[in-house]
C-alpha cells in the first residue's frame, strides 16, 4: 500500500540526530501530517522512482544548512516582554515590587496580547519552537490568542497567587476560588487547542504568594487535565529563608507536601537547593529549569546544574522574562549555561553536547511532551529549525557541529522554522503575522503601560 | 571662509553621545576627511541654505537607527580564528599545549592571512571597528595585509616568546634577538600605515614564555615607536604561581620591574590580582583588558572588574581568540561583563552604562588612541556603527537606550560600519572583500592546518 505523499521535504542539509549522543548526517527530512515521516534519502529515492517530488510536496533546499530540532524554553513570561529595559540592574525583590508587579497590574487584554505576540515572534525568529510560559493573574486568554496566531508551541498558564506578598498591588490579588476557577475555565477553553499545539499549565507564582490549598488544588487540576505544573522555586536566598520561616519546611520538601513534585512539576531556577533537596528532586523526577542569564542579572546566583544532572535530576533551560535577561534568545542561554559552570568546576564542566540536550530533550520533558518533540526522529512532531551556516562567525567548518551550535551560533543564524510541519519563519521572515505591526503595537502598548503604572 | 563640503552625512538617526555620561540626541553626523566634523542638524541646515546636500556628499538615511561609536576590543588573536571549535572544554594549560600551540606552529603565511581576514570580517560585521591584536610568532606581515584589506582599525603585534615553556613546539621558539629584530622590522613597515589605521604593538606572550631582557627590550621599542605593549597577565592561578616561583615577584610587580607598566602597557585578563596589585595597576595607569567569555570558558575565573574600576584602574574589553569564546562578538562580551559580576556584588554592579564605556572610551585608551576614537565627537575619527532597531528583540522602544545596546542588542543588529569615515559594512554586507571568498579560503586553510598539526 503506497503511503501518502509527504507535505514537505527539507532537502540536502546536515541533520542533527540524537540516539544516545548527538551525530550529524547528510539527509533529507520528510514531513507528513505535521510529523516527521522519515530521515534519509527522500529526494533521490523519489527521483529514482521516476516520479520526482509530487506537486503537492514542498521541497525546501537546505544545502549548506544544519537542521536541528526546534529548541525549547521551559520558563518564560510572555506577558513581561513589554517590560524589557524597564527594570535593569535591580535585585529580585526590588525588581518585583518596584517594576514588575506594578506593570503586571496595569496590563489590559490588549497589552497582554501584544506583549505575548512580541515575545513569541522573537522566540520563533530565534529558533525556539516551544515554551512553557507563565502569564500574569489576568488576561491569560489574550496570551493564548497571541500564541495561537504567531504559531509557536505554547504551554501557557495563568499566574496563580492568592496570598498577598508584601509590596504586591491589590490588582494582582485573587481569592483562592476565583484563581482556580479561572484556571479551570482556561484549561477547558485552550488545553489541546490548535491541533494540540496549545496546552495549559497550572502556574502558582511561587510559594510566598500562594496558600497551601491553592498549591494542592493546582496539583489536582494538573492531574485532572493531564497538564504540567509550573512554578518558581529556590530562586534567591531570601525566598529560601522566607519559605523555611513561614512553612517550617525546606522549599522542595514543602512543595512536595502540597503535591508539587514529580515529572509533572516544573520548578524554575532552583539556585538555592542543597544536596538533600537535590536528591529529593532526582528521586521524584521533578523538573528543574535553569535560567542562567536571569539568575545572573537579578544577582540570584548560579544554579548547580552539573551537580543536579549528576544526581539524576531532569533539567531544562529558559530565558525567563525579557526584563531580567533582556533577550529571549535560547542561543544566549545555552552558551551561558555552558560557560558559567566552568570557573567553579573546570573547563570540561557542562560541555556543549549536554547543554544542547537541556534545550531539546530536557525541554520536551519539562513540557510533558517527550514523546512528541525534542529531537528529529520519525513519529515526532515536525518542530524543526534550519540554521544557515554561511556567516563568518560559524567558520571554519572543521569543528564539532554541536560546539558550533552552542558556543558560536546566534539567533540570527535561524533561517527557517517549522512547527507541526508548518512553516512559521522562512528566510528569516515571520510568516504568521506582519512583524511591523507587532513591533508598532508593542511599542504603543508599552508606552500605555508606563503611563498607567506610575513607577517610582 | 566656507568649509569644504562633507563627504558623508549620517542623517536622521538617534546618536549616542558621551559627555561625562551617555545621552541620546536625534541628530545628523557630518563626516569630512575621515573625521567627525559636526553632530547636529546638517541636513536641514543644508536645505535652509538653498543648496541642498552637495553632489559629492553621500547622505545615508539612518532614521529608525541608533548611531553609536565604533566598538573596540582590546584583546584578540586574529591568527586563532581558524581554531574556532577545535579546542573546546579544555583548561588553559591543556588548551595551549594540546591545541593552540601545535596549530599556531603549523601556520603558514597563507593560513594566517585567511585566519585574520575571517576574524576581521566577523568583527566588522558585528560592530567592532578597532582591535588590539596579538598574532603568533611568525607571519605577522600576513595578518597586517589582511587587516589592511578588510578595513578594520588594527593595532597588531607579533607574539614575542624567547623562553620555551613546557609543551611548546620548537617552531614557536625564537632567540631574543631574532624576535626583537622582526618586531622592529614590522614596526618600520606597518606602524601608522593605511593613513594611520594600522599600528603595531609589541606583544610578549606572557611572562612564562619571555626572558627579562626580551620584556625590557619590548618596553623600549614601544617607547621608541610610540606604540602600545600588549601581553597576558594573571590569567590563571597556575600562571600567578609560576611567575612568583620563577621571578620571586608577584606578577604585576615583576612586569613593572621590566618596564611593562603605565598607560602604554595593556594586560589581558588580570583575573588573579590582589588588592595590592590592583592599587599598583591604578597608580601606574596600566590598562587591564577584561575577557569575560574567555575567562569562563577556560575556567580561569572572573576578573574583579568593579573593584578594579573602583580603585581607579583603566579597563577595556575583549573577546580573546575564537577558540576560547567561540565568538568575536563585542555584544556578547558587554552583556556577559555586566551579568557575571552581579551574583557576587549585587544586581546594580557594573551597570550597562559603565560596560559600554569599557567597550568604547576604555578601548580607545587601551589602543593609545583616546584622542582619536571611542566616542562620537567633532574632531574624532569617524569610526561609527549604525544599529538597526527594527527587530522585535529590541522592543519596546520605551527603555533606556544604553540598556538596549548592552543587554538586548546583537551583532546582527549592526547595519552599517564606517572606519575613518569609509563605509566597510553597508546593509549588513561587507564591502571590502567578498565574504564568500573569505569563508571558503578560511575553511580550506583550517583543513590544511588540521592535517599539518597532528593533534592528539
Amino acid at each position: 500500500m503506497p503511503s501518502a505523499p509527504p507535505d514537505l521535504i527539507l532537502a540536502g542539509g546536515d541533520v542533527l540526530l540524537h540516539d544516545g549522543a548527538w551525530r550529524v548526517e547528510r539527509a533529507d527530512v520528510v514531513v507528513r501530517d505535521g510529523r516527521i515521516a522519515a530521515v534519509g534519502d527522500a529526494v533521490r529515492r523519489d527521483a529514482g522512482s521516476g516520479m520526482g517530488p509530487r506537486p503537492s510536496t514542498t521541497v525546501r533546499d537546505c544545502s549548506g544548512c544544519l537542521i536541528i530540532p526546534g529548541l525549547i524554553q521551559a520558563h518564560v513570561h510572555l506577558c513581561q516582554t513589554l517590560f524589557r529595559g524597564l527594570a535593569d540592574d535591580l535585585r529580585l525583590e526590588d525588581w518585583l515590587v518596584r517594576r514588575i508587579w506594578p506593570l503586571e497590574a496595569a496590563h489590559t487584554e490588549e497589552t497582554v496580547y501584544w506583549s505575548a505576540a512580541l515575545g513569541a515572534a522573537e522566540l520563533l525568529l530565534g529558533g525556539t519552537t516551544a515554551i512553557l510560559d507563565m502569564e500574569t493573574v489576568r488576561h491569560t486568554g489574550a496570551a493564548f490568542r497571541a500564541v495561537e496566531r504567531v504559531g509557536i508551541r505554547g504551554v501557557v498558564g495563568k499566574c496563580l497567587m492568592d496570598a498577598h506578598p508584601e509590596g504586591a498591588p491589590l490588582e494582582l490579588a485573587e481569592s483562592t476560588d476565583a484563581a482556580l476557577s479561572e484556571a479551570e475555565a482556561l484549561a477547558k477553553r485552550w488545553h489541546n487547542g490548535a491541533g494540540g499545539r496549545l496546552r495549559v499549565c497550572f502556574a502558582p507564582r511561587f510559594v510566598p504568594s500562594c496558600s497551601g490549598p491553592l498549591l494542592r488544588a493546582a496539583s489536582e487540576l494538573a492531574e485532572r487535565f493531564d497538564a504540567q505544573l509550573h512554578t518558581h522555586a529556590a530562586e534567591t536566598i531570601v525566598e529560601r529563608e522566607t519559605v523555611l520561616r513561614t512553612t517550617g519546611l525546606e522549599e522542595i520538601a514543602y512543595l512536595d507536601s502540597v503535591g508539587i513534585a514529580g515529572p509533572r512539576a516544573v520548578l524554575a531556577h532552583c539556585v538555592w537547593v542543597d544536596a538533600h533537596e537535590t536528591a529529593r528532586l532526582a528521586r521524584q523526577g521533578t523538573i528543574v529549569v535553569h535560567c542562567p542569564s536571569s539568575n545572573l542579572k537579578l544577582a540570584s546566583g548560579v544554579a548547580k546544574v552539573p551537580e543536579l544532572l549528576a544526581a539524576g535530576c531532569q533539567v531544562a533551560i529558559g530565558a525567563d522574562g525579557a526584563p531580567c535577561n533582556n533577550r529571549l534568545d535560547v542561543f544566549a542561554e545555552m552558551r551561558l549555561a555552558a560557560l558559567v559552570q566552568k570557573p567553579r568546576l573546570g573547563a570540561d564542566a557542562l560541555p556543549a553536547a549536554q547543554v544542547l540536550e537541556l534545550a531539546t530533550l530536557g525541554g520536551a520533558r519539562a513540557l510533558g511532551l517527550e514523546a512528541d518533540i525534542g529531537s528529529i526522529a520519525p513519529g515526532k512532531r515536525a518542530d524543526i529549525v534550519v540554521l544557515d551556516l554561511r556567516e563568518p562567525h560559524l567558520h571554519p567548518a572543521a569543528g564539532d557541529p554541536v560546539s558550533r551550535v552552542v558556543y558560536a551560533a546566534r539567533a540570527s543564524d535561524v533561517r527557517d522554522v517549522f512547527v507541526d510541519g508548518q512553516p512559521v519563519v522562512l528566510g528569516h521572515e515571520l510568516l504568521t503575522m506582519p512583524i511591523e505591526e507587532i513591533v508598532r503595537e508593542a511599542d504603543r502598548s508599552a508606552a500605555e503601560l508606563l503611563r498607567a503604572a506610575s513607577l517610582d
